[in-house]
């Protein structure tokens, strides 16, 4: 297997920091927290799903911690999400677009990047198809969940809507095209995730419960 | 220390995935999740004690990503589950056993196995005698903690049963097995474990609470 | 960069392990769990902050696991809080400081401890000073985030009090010690966490909420 250009995966990884910090620091100003519990949950949701590949992985200690710019990116976007946050909240009301769905499009993003690098960085440390698709959707959906637990909050992806199903066909069309040695079709699935888990947020789409 | 045959290993690994996997989706089935939410926590569940484990010896990236057998088992644990529910639960009403009973004595199978594979592990490791016998009780622990942490329950190991100990006593055979050679006794020790947890829960037996 | 010297790093370690289990087994009491309830958190909150870190920097497998005295140390927290908890409770009561501020005095000297000693083991590892510092916190915040997650309440570092920001100063003099190569200030670092944050919770200090 050909390793993706460090470059792609040092962008992609940046890009997925920054939207999923954004989304921790929505849920600690919505949750009346004060500039360092913000900033606290920026960190969170943004290093999250990228360190527990990592670790997994074992690629220790973590690019996210050894340089700096992943650090100064999260605090970034919780420093943005404090200080904008009654601008932004009146502009998305203006568009009558509620907190709740903002929130979702960007943890979507998040969600369609991190799945992409991660499952392109589990095929690089040799980890088979299955292998790499599960633990793509574990870096996707793993700040998230991080965010989720410790503002006390089930995690979206235990909620009645497509989260994890996104998540896992963007990993499977990463697994089909790194197999072709082609990398551009990386950002199609990433693109495609976020596409899908906002289609699923706006239609409300549901999965089937069991019969009791 | 000689170290255990990667078959057992393997063995005990996909039994005890299998259970906890089943005990995650009877809880996301109890919880009304929908079929993707019932299969992301019987991942959780039948992987998150070996992955904890394989992170902290630095068994990276852990067999259980490495190869899809472990992946596909929970998932089969989680589709059975959602599938069977409801006969499932009637034939328990019908032998007049509670679904928190039925549910307990499955994850109690899934403690005793996870309990063995993580001692040994950890002393196939390196892991001196009293180091080897809280990873293997962190192994046996840890994929309960994180479905019901998920889940947004308190986990039972700290609930007010006892549950802890009895990994705690199959952990201390496995040691001493060991130190002597032997592996046999740690089938032993897993069933020990599964039975000791399962007259507690049947039996009801609490340990005292602190004078205050 | 020069390694702090070994001895050093284990007394750190260890005092930092007792007073956090000390914190985590004052949780557990407090919650009414029965004595293995008690002494599982003790564990938790005494070697989560370092077992994270140490996986973080792939120090595998963590010499809290390696050696049987982190593990020695909290289960003797543990029994002490269990039994002595009426006695000190009273003994509290009679110089009227509450039980949640006797709480957070152990906790605030566990979270200067491990700052301190997760900022140091970070630069022997070869992180640059932003990711010192951030592990540093990390490993200063985690075990107690683990102990509140487990017991089901809002972690101390998301409440609205100096938490955070004391152990980010300390880590922050760590970080210029050890680049002058000087490693008595780490316990001036430490004590300085631990005295800030005193001071934040006796004196209510409060950080800014966002403007909604």
């Amino acid at each position: 297997v050909v390793t993706p250009s460090p470059t792609l995966q040092l962008v992609l990884d940046l890009v997925g920091v920054f939207v999923f910090a954004l989304s921790g620091a929505l849920v600690g100003v919505r949750q009346k927290l004060d500039i360092f519990g913000v900033i606290v949950l920026s960190v969170a949701a943004g290093l999250g799903g990228g360190l527990l590949r990592d670790m997994l992985l074992g690629a220790t200690p973590p690019p996210a911690l050894a340089d700096g710019r992943h650090i100064a990116v999260t605090v970034l976007a919780g420093g943005i999400a404090f200080v904008l946050y009654g601008p932004l909240t009146g502009l998305a009301r203006s568009v009558r677009v509620g907190l709740g769905t903002a929130l979702r499009a960007v943890d979507a993003a998040g969600l369609g990047v991190f799945t992409v690098a991660g499952t392109s960085k589990a095929l690089a440390y040799g980890l088979g198809p299955v292998g790499a698709l599960v633990l793509g959707v574990l870096t996707g959906v793993g700040g998230g969940v991080v965010r989720d637990v410790l503002a006390g909050q089930v995690p979206v992806v235990l909620q009645r809507e497509l989260y994890a199903v996104p998540a896992l066909a963007g990993a499977g069309i990463v697994v089909l095209a790194v197999r072709a040695d082609r990398y551009g079709p990386a950002v199609v699935a990433g693109a495609a995730v976020f596409v899908f888990r906002l289609v699923a947020v706006v239609r409300d789409w549901h999965a089937p419960r069991a019969l009791s």
